[in-house]
């Protein structure tokens, strides 16, 4: 009997694993296959506080926390696990192509402290392997990156270090509620446990579905390839409308992403890396000469409203969900840990109101849902 | 003591062993890494005596005869090694996507018996994948292709089963003429041999320059991908100016190649990779939906005149080249295996002359070479 | 609406898809990841006819007509799909290490014929490589291999070619029977089909349970490694209790396989490769100087009763298995396809009975099954 | 015109080039392949000062110095280049099976300060894991490790940022010497150079008996592979006679190395990985059921009396070396970089006297070499 199981061994699933042991409460994550090998570590890393919101609200508030939380549980985890996240601060460029894409970008200067417009020629001093074509780059100096298989491993490990269970290579066959708890039937084996937490990413519309819920997820198919950096030795993170490119701290350069909704397969396609290639080199021509390292895909969790959906199910006691993370698990896996810890320990109130809640699914008047027979 | 030494385990230096060993000619292969891992890995096989020839001259005679002889060391090698070679004989089109193109191939068909010109809709009709855009093929129906690394492997092994010997992990530091015969020194070992012969492909050029003449090796690399065939399901291969495809018998299609004089580099570019994608897009657009399997390199023996060299020195008794096949190394390895066993049997006249000689490097009135002194 | 959708894309789905499409049976194979990548890449691909069995029965029957039917497909399928099966008929060696081995070897000698046993002399004059401890072998002149993944890749695209489909990346969430057909949910689709296969291997457990009988699959893993045979040269199989060794057409040499109950984990442990090192060196000591090329693991679906479950359901009409064949997926891939395919066009009467009925599960009057409310 | 050239690309050629470069001097590397991808890559990157000394003598000082040197190395690096050294302190046990290993092993104790032998039982609580067998072990808590590969493209890159360049995919064919400078003919150049410096690890040998003296260098073959430590959790290396386990910062344990002299092989045998297994499995049977991850092998630079081989040819002034590191070219390549640097600066006296010279190898009275004619 588990105070909490944890569907999905993901960076997600491990995070709040870890946090929930870490105080107390024993849990467990039950992954169908091996944890960290899907959307975790097909992520590039990066902690994108400023690519990914346009101004300083509530959404933006949970991100940068998010990232801040990164920076203790560096040490933390390294101490207690010997695992090194892989922690890079050396900053992000978003670049702007057009004179659109700059004035979006000088009204997010204005609309943040620590951000600061850099016009062509500057950055050229910084980064002399652009092309002419970019105009500028907003530079967000506190945005770095992580290794996600790393951090994932780190929390899979802190968690069993607390206490924590793990079950891999083990597929949720059913969920069912009696009284006051719920058995999670898995291959040979039934498991008891007070709540559940809905933790798969890109595969948990099938647990919105069996709770009477529409299934908001939006699996988004992203591939990428990565170079050996060696002749441009970029440090910093560069980030455009068709590509991004993270520099880590091992020497890769990963390149991405493709984003292909409603697409669930494996398959890299030559296409997809085809396009990428197409869209960096416009930018970076010496890329051309690098040595091609890898190539691989994820599925993320995209939503239908683009947001996480974080917390308690809206009618259903004890069910909650951490899932539709789309392209930002690895930035707010350590908040969202904290967020269900917290849900979990004090109830469903907290700062962020609807902004996450499965409840806003729920549209007035739509009848969205219709409670399971 | 051996009758002969080969210098190089590639496809070349392995079927010249076969060939010789085979004849009662005991003879050893050196390999400074693992046989058959550089240029004979990075092969995609095709045995394309038609798209390598313009008109039926004595190169091409080499070319078919080579070609022909894969038919019999099909079964051979298999009852000998258990090591099937993959022949495929499917047959390749060499298409057109100009009018200029097209008048070439048509001239090509009229020099050749068996080959035939298709328009391009007879040509969707047997490849309904193909774009507008090409006009036609010349359809050569029997060249096929086999798969480079088994036949080295099963050349390697009938080699040691006929009493070769082989010396792999084994550069050669120097070799030495002492009265009849040769002391080729490898690193904790003194070799003897009564000839020694050179097939290290791209690593040739070394030897001409320490024989006295000139380097006329051009390396010249060349990049691949392969991609799951899967939803189209080639059986022929097909031949363009920029790029091929060539469909293995395990389901692969391996796209080829570019092509960099003087680049001896083992990295595969990112560059090189997405111009090959672009030029078969053009062509194959459903391509751009396969799923992406690997990718990889070679440096091929170009040689300044664009002609294999094979033969004895021009002034230096018992030294021999077998190498330069540039980009028909695959198709000339058998037909090369028993030139040089002809060759070393029976001596230097045979009906390719000059063709292949390395005596034709020697131009007339030029004084390109000194003897070392 | 189709035919008949088949559920599981491994070689037991395609090979039935194959069939049945070819014989104008309009059915669809979906597969929850890429097909032919678990229990089928995982295996060997022996056709041990007469490893697998002690007398000939109907069991023996079935494995042989099976194996017999490979020869006319390789034909078939490269000329269909222009892919190769990899089919070898070196024959295999069943090897004893003791009286008792030896005793029951030879019993079955006098079982069949075909078989020879030779003494230790004689068998190490054909593999001089062998050690004393091996006393004799029973020779199976007939009994080859094949290239499992090569097969299901060919049977995939022979089925599409004959108008079949195929759903790959699409997890089976449910089956609903209504009225003369079935509804399949896969994630974003419901596929309507007049039957249902049942044919995912290792994970067909729970078709079973969801139609009210108990689950008879034992999932169990098996571990290989493969190593470069090229110092040995091994052109037959060797069977023996703890290990076999497969010389593929390629030049591995496969070295199989652990067997673990109940084990459905992905990970190739660190000890099961290094028990299967030990058991071979212990028989073949030349292999510790092999340079090792790879090591994977698959799940094999055992069963209760250790034969395979071929048949329609004993109660629902129009739901069928093809499922827990063990070890002998690949060996009996052709059989059953056909033997599927005959129960589907013609019913459920045919020579083998109860042998491999999914009916003979429920044993008498023992109360099995609950028929599902 | 460089004024030094430096043969050889892995760690310790790169690290010379950093120093070399970083102080003015500008500094060429040739790499036959790519940088850090052979005996670099290969090694575990133990800094094991305590490991590899008996007593608090010279070569004890050099190690403890270029082990202290890589903790302001990681910060230097990390800010110049972005790469991250992976340095980990938390330090190593070197375990005793027997009574006479603990003898040694408290020999050692009483020799340095800060080691600390801890009994089985103390041992146990903190490593819980080990069996019974394990007496105790010596604890050396400020003995490291680092990921060679990432130190060697730090050295790389901060060279080139220095102003240094590279040659890869380069071999040496010879060096001459002219006047006050020497000519480096690579395959299609040839560069100048006041000096030259042999760092080509194992193949090392063949530029000594270049220049007139005995080859020192024992190419010898370690071998190695890897687990998922996940169950287990290992924080600091473990040390013992046979084998060696030092777990990574990404959560990977390597476990090495086998030890074969005069092997340059670069297979990696089944025979080797067994009995490294057969060797941990004995001391942590836990690791029995531990994920195997990969497996691989290096030629590590042995020399006939054990030591490096550090400074100017003994009488040919401008040759130098820097070679023979055996297994402790990562440790020693922060010391090496800056020996060489010194010596080529301020010339050839260093407290290293007779130690590390390559003078040392010449024998009083023996007429070990010939200088070459």
């Amino acid at each position: 009997m588990f105070d909490a199981v944890i569907v999905g061994g993901g960076i997600i699933g491990h995070s709040i694993s870890y946090h929930l042991n870490k105080s107390g409460i024993h849990s467990a994550v039950i992954e169908k296959g091996q944890s960290g090998k899907k959307a975790t570590r097909a992520a590039a890393g990066m902690l994108g506080v400023h690519t990914e919101n346009e101004a300083p609200d509530l959404f933006h508030h949970f991100c940068l926390m998010s990232r801040n939380i990164y920076t203790s549980l560096s040490e933390e985890l390294l101490e207690l696990t010997g695992i090194d996240i892989g922690l890079s601060s050396f900053g992000m460029y978003q670049g702007a192509l057009t004179a659109q894409q700059k004035e979006k970008l000088l009204v997010k200067e204005a609309s943040f402290s620590n951000l600061k417009w850099l016009e062509g020629e500057q950055l050229k001093s910084r980064i002399p392997w652009l092309t002419e074509s970019v105009i500028g780059a907003l530079y967000m100096g506190e945005d770095g990156h992580v290794e996600p298989s790393h951090v994932c491993e780190a929390f899979k490990r802190g968690a069993l270090l607390h206490g924590g269970e793990l079950f891999e290579d083990s597929t949720v066959l059913d969920i069912e509620q009696s009284k006051d708890s719920f058995n999670i039937q898995i291959e040979n084996e039934i498991l008891k446990a007070g709540k559940v937490i809905i933790a798969s990413g890109s595969e948990s519309g099938r647990w919105f579905e069996k709770t009477g819920m529409q299934n908001p997820i939006v699996p988004t198919k992203g591939e990428c390839f990565s170079v050996d950096d060696g002749r441009i030795g970029l440090k910093e993170t560069l980030f455009f409308e068709n590509f991004y490119a993270v520099p880590k701290r091992d020497g890769r350069l990963i390149i991405g992403a493709t984003s292909k909704s409603f697409d669930s397969s494996a398959a890299v396609t030559a296409g997809g890396i085809s396009s990428l290639m197409n869209n960096v080199f416009a930018v970076l021509p010496e890329l051309t000469e690098a040595p091609l390292l890898d190539y691989w895909s994820g599925i993320r969790p995209g939503t239908v409203d683009g947001r996480p959906i974080i917390g308690e199910h809206p009618y259903l006691s004890g069910i909650y969900f951490a899932t539709g993370h789309y392209r930002n698990g690895i930035l707010l896996a350590p908040a969202t840990g904290q967020l269900m810890r917290d849900i979990i320990k004090e109830g469903n109130n907290n700062v962020y109101g609807d902004l996450l809640s499965p409840g806003r699914l729920l549209r007035k008047g739509e009848n969205m849902y219709e409670p399971s027979s």
